[in-house]
This record gives structure tokens, sequence and C-alpha cells, in this order.
């Protein structure tokens, strides 16, 4: 018999008042109560772990999925660790901003408040069905999570936890829907919601989250690919820009916010290009070069206008000199995802213009594009990254998932 | 020849970038332009609109419709005041907020910058096209306009004023697109362009924004109904309450915040009760009441549950006394179209549970719903009012046609 995704939503729909009027001690407990929770149930994760991980083997499921999908006693702890500290960050609702006077006596003011029903489609890793949990209900959100079907028992042992917090603490387990049938109809299904559902956040490639925006009759927080430019400007530091693209390219090749574009002066490019080949050399990174830049580098091929778009996620470049900085911005708003964009440079008008103009939801100056991240951006966890600019734009913590109702005081006043 | 509305959406997006990054002094001439432009042009707008009027008795256009699509000369001069009020009011752009030292050394904070390219849908109001497209230019935006048929005239001879005023100050006109043909497929064609359109405003009927938010691929900010609450508490003063009502039911009854539905205590319901019958018999206010208030009206007709759903628009209203306050609550989460609730009472208790639990976009206490209004909430004028809970939630003036980006500042820094 299938899941029935409807009465699934009107009961998220009911049990949202309950959560959203929790007070910040009795939300606090929830919260810390789904860490011990975990912490008891660590045996009976990892059993329903090992099923998924030996359902991905016999399936012929790609290493690095297996290697996303597997938890550990210490991936456990881990995400016990995150959830106290989403627990323990300062309250985000019921903060009332800006209460002003109006020319007719009454007071305004904004008070933060919860969405309502948030749901996350995600893929195989099974901390977010904690982590995002963890934050709707932060948020003062009843959530629905849907996650793949590779995570599809450590999913259901998660929801476990997550409904014996509930349970403990008075709440329904209605609060918290983890979807047991990952067929894509109910998904489907879901996303005409648009009375029960508030919010669908999809994390995952780039086809889930088209997929999603293209069909969702409910507002949808995009994150589509992150093509990170770092430009290197004529009066950059070298000593500030070669660190910041080594860190940028090589730290970390799997995330959103890896560099996949450099962009460099042509005035500092014959200075600097050969530091750039070495660093690269070192890391074995390969390069798609213009023109100008190709025969710096050993082995490097031919850029082609596909590798302005790229997002490699590899130990993969493209390399673009460019005539001025006006050039740098263009490349940039031609082909730049919206996602996080860095200027080295030590002078001062272009650092203005730069962090001004271009758009993207992270700008950096003389910084790793590395550091875009919620930790990082002092959000604590985050719950994805948006690359459009409705709502939120850039990394989204538990404040993200939440709006603003305006607040009238008066004391019989009317209007004239 | 039909217009190409994705080729005009590319023009948009394109001319986004210069409109995005004027300076204060510019955007300020330029919108002090459009005033100067629109009272020069006074005389051929109030031809166009002629023209329309024409067509419009000629269609047999209801009398109220040609009402609003009517402009003399006093109409086109408080035009031009609203967009030097516009003009005037404190720039939304560019201002960095919260900047936070992080534990890696790196400084985070957030800049407001435009969206790119709005969309406006609305009916037969012409002052609408200006407010509009004032209201976008301030906040940085190019705008689309898709106004009704009926003021198809007058909407090309207000494109030609903004158009004189982007001219004169050496921008393009496709800051400001006026959608000349009112052919629905190219508004359907319109709801797809979600590269070069980020945001969608319908303003109209509710089967028009139920069009649009079903078909859009772009987020759309909704304006549903107002089916606005006044709650008579137990404690409520009643000369505070019975004027409030009086303003939220009679001084302007077509507009969606005036009152819909009233709830009152049933302790008070008895000495309330035939004062209320006074002013509404006072004003020939059509009554529509629950069993228990029914004998205090002459003439009430007996509440359907269709009668709270209504948004009547007219003098008449829906009545129920409630046995407590949670009753009262229930009632405006069940029936409420999250636009603005009142409650009227003198407890402190029950007044901060209201402004608390209650989460329509703009709760009162003691003060008219009349009230609920951007120029009167501080924003200065407004672009609709959102009932949908993303992005903006009530009134909308230039700030929330904007977002925000993070911007952070470093040295050389690297992440560990």
């Amino acid at each position: 018999m299938s899941f029935d995704i409807r009465h699934a939503a009107a009961k998220a729909s009911a049990a949202k008042t309950a959560i959203a009027n929790l007070d910040q001690g009795a939300r606090l407990q929830l919260l810390l109560d789904v860490a011990s929770e975990l912490r008891k149930a660590t045996d009976s994760v990892l059993t329903a772990n090992q099923i998924d991980i030996q359902t991905a083997h016999a399936s012929g499921l790609p290493a690095p999925m297996i290697d996303r999908l597997t938890l550990d006693f210490k991936g456990v702890e881990s995400i016990a660790l995150a959830v106290e500290d989403i627990a323990k960050q300062p309250e985000v609702l019921g903060s009332v901003s800006n209460i002003r006077p109006m020319p007719s006596g009454i007071q305004v003011g904004k008070m933060r408040i919860p969405l309502g029903v948030v749901a996350m489609i995600y893929e195989s890793r099974p901390n977010v069905t904690i982590d995002a949990a963890v934050l709707c209900l932060k948020a003062g959100n009843a959530v629905i999570l849907r996650g793949g079907k590779e995570a599809q028992a450590s999913n259901q042992a998660l929801a476990d936890v997550l409904h014996a917090a509930l349970q403990k603490n008075g709440l329904s387990k209605d609060v918290c829907t983890v979807i047991p049938d990952p067929d894509r109809e109910i998904m489907n299904d879901m996303l005409t919601l648009s009375d029960d559902i508030d919010l669908i956040i999809p994390r995952g490639g780039e086809g889930l989250i088209r997929h999603v925006s293209e069909n969702s009759k409910i507002p949808v927080i995009q994150h589509f690919k992150g093509v990170c430019h770092l430009y290197i400007d004529a009066q950059a530091d070298l000593q500030k820009a070669l660190p910041i693209l080594e860190n940028g390219k090589t730290q970390r090749t799997g995330v959103c916010n890896a560099l996949e574009t450099l962009l460099i002066h042509k005035d500092i490019a014959a200075e600097a290009l050969p530091h750039i080949a070495t660093l690269f050399a070192k890391h074995d990174v390969k390069v798609h070069a213009c023109e100008r830049s190709l025969a710096f580098f050993e082995n490097a091929v031919a850029a082609q206008d596909e590798d302005w778009h790229a997002e490699y996620l590899a130990l993969e470049i493209a390399v673009r000199v460019v005539n001025d900085f006006e050039r740098a911005v263009e490349h940039i708003q031609q082909y730049g995802s919206g996602h996080t964009e860095v200027i080295v440079t030590e002078n001062l008008a272009n650092a203005q213009r730069f962090m001004r103009e271009v758009n993207s939801s992270v700008i950096m100056l003389n910084a790793s594009s590395r550091f875009s991240d919620g930790g990082e951006l002092g959000l604590g966890a985050e719950i994805g990254i948006s690359t459009s600019k409705l709502h939120a734009y850039g990394p989204m913590g538990a404040e993200q998932l939440t709006t603003e109702k305006f607040v009238v005081y008066g004391d019989g006043h009317i209007r004239a």
C-alpha cells in the first residue's frame, strides 16, 4: 500500500501550531532529547545503516555514494553534537524588531515567526535527516523529510529517534514526518500540496532540483551549482592570492564552494602564472586554459565555452586572462551561478566596486571561497545554500526558515 | 504581429545591471524626472485615458471598473506627488548590516541588493503602472508591467513617460517594459521565463492570482483575499472596541483591510451586542449571525459555513460568539486568509498570546484593521500585500523588492 502523502501533509499542518508555540525552554529540551535519543539508538541506527550499505553494494552503487551513505559510531556522535550545537544557539522566534511610532499614534514592529511546514527533498546522506529536522524544529516548523531510497532503512531508524524525542515532550510525531516510500509519484504529489506545505527545499543533483522547481506549486528554494570564481586583480598581493587559490581549489574538491574558474588581470598574468602553474602541478590540477594563459601550463588543454560554465567538483580548473576589472565582472555575470565570488586586490576602489556590483550570494575580498558555509559565516548549522534571490540568498540557517509578521500596538486607534 | 515577450525579458535582464548600479543621487534624479515628465505629459495621458474610457463604455464595462480606470488632472498630479515621495524616501540599496568578526578572522556582513527583474501583472488601475515602476526603480530592479486590456492606451502613454525619464538619464528604456498586448498567451509565456525574470507579483482577482501561481515557473508573491477578523475579548473596553469595529467595517468597504468577521467572547456578548446592533443598523450593515447572536440583530440572517470564509467587500459582516480566547484563535486559524487580525482587550496575557500565536501577516492590539497598509505601517508606498510567507509577508514597499547577499572581508584568510 502506497504512502498517503496528502494525509501526512494535512497532519503535519495540523501539528504546526504546537511546535510554533513551544516556549524557549521547552524547545531546548526537545532538541537536547533528540541528541540523547540518537545516542541511545546508536546500535539500531547502525544496524539499519548496514542494511542500506548491503543493498547499495548489491545494486552496484558507486563507491563515493556508498561513502556518503555510511554511518559509524563517530558519525552518529558527530550528528548528536551538531544537534546540541543547534539546540544551544540563540532563539530565533518571537523577537520583535524595530518598533516605531507612526504619525497616527500606533506603534509598529515586526515579529519573527515560523514558516509553518517545510519539506526537504534530499539524496543519500542520512545525517541530513536529523540536521534538517532539527533546524526546522529550532525555527518552529513542522517538517516533512523525503530522503533517497539508498538511505531508506537508516532514515526510518532516525525517524524513530525524532519521534521518541517528540513523544517524550508531549508532541505529536506528525511534527516530523519521514516519508517511508521513495516512490517518485509520492514526491510529485507532495509538490502540489500548497495548502499544507509552505516551502520545499530540494538538495541534490541539478536534475532533481530542476524537476522540483518546474513541477512545484509550492515555493521552492533552489541551490543549483556552485561555479565559484577567483579574480586576481592587477594590484593583487600574490602572497595572499596564491594561498587563496590553493585553498579554494584543492582543500576539498567535491563541494559547491570550491573554485572552478580563475580570472586573472593581464597586467599581473606574466608574474603570477608561473607560480600558479607550479601550484597546480604540485596538486595535479588539470587546467583548461584560455589562449593567453595556455603556454604557461604543462599539459593544459584549451578552454572551450563549456568550461566557463563547468562545475568540475574535481582537481580541474578553467583559467582566463582578462583585459581589465570590467571584463572580469562581465565574465562572472555571464557565467556565474550566483554562489560565491572572490576578488584578491589591494586596490580599494576595485575592492569596493566588486563587493557592490557583483550580486552572487556571497562576495569575498581577499578570503577563500571555502568560507562560504553556514558555520563559517556565523549561521550555525546550515540547511542548504540558496542561489535564488527570493526569501533567502546564500547559506541558510534556522533564521532563514522563518518569516516576519507586522505587529501593531494601539489603544483604541482608528484610521482618519 | 504579436509582442515578443521572450526577447523583451532578455533585454530587461540585460538592462538590470545599469539600474542596479546607479548611485543614490542619480537614482533620485531619475525618479524626480519621472514625476516631471508625467506632469509635462498630462494632456497626452488624459487623452489616452479618454480612449480607454470610451472603449470601456462601448464594451459595457461595469461602472466601478470604469471608475477605477478613470484619470483626471488631479489624479495625474497625485501620482506625480506619490512618485516624489518615493524618490525622497531613504535609499534601500547598498546598506551593509551587522558586520561581525568570525573565529576564523574574516568579517561577515550582509548587503542589500536588487532582485533583478520584477514583473507586475495587474488589472484596470493605470496609476499602478507608475507606482509599480517607480517602486521597482527605487529598489534597483528592471520591471516588466502587464496591465489590463481596459487600460491599454493609458498604459502606453505612461510607458512613454517612463521612457522619457530613462532616456533623459542615459538609461535604456528596456529598464521599464510595458507590454502593449494584453493577450493571455503572452502572459503565460512570461511565466516560464525564469532565466530572465526573478519575481512575479500579480494583483487583482483571486482567479488571476491562482492562475499565475499555478502556472509560473518563477517565484510568485501572492496576495489572496483579506478575510480580516476583529476579536472582542471578555475584558475588552467597548469604548475602544466599537469605534474600531465601525472604522474597520464601514470606513471603506471595497478594500482588503476592511473587517469581514466579528468574533466576540460570550462573557461580553450580552453587553456589547445591543450597541453593535445599533451601530450596524446606523450604517445599514447586513449581518450573518451565529445562533447565539442572531436574536440581537433586526433582519440578520443565520450564518452559514461559507460566511466564515467570505470576503464581502461590502456593508456586510459575519458575527460569531465564542466560548473563550482559544476558540477565537482557532476560528482565525481555520478561516483566516493570513491578512490582518485584531484583538481588542485590556487583558495583558491575552494581548501577548494573540500577538504571539496568531500568525497572519499583520496582528493588531486595540487598533483598526484599516491601518494595515504600507503607508500607515511606515513603508512609504506599497506594491501589494503578501499573504504568502515566503520572502515578504504583509504590505510590501521598496525594501521588499530587494534581497541581501553576504559580504566577506579578509586579508588573505584561508580555511583551515
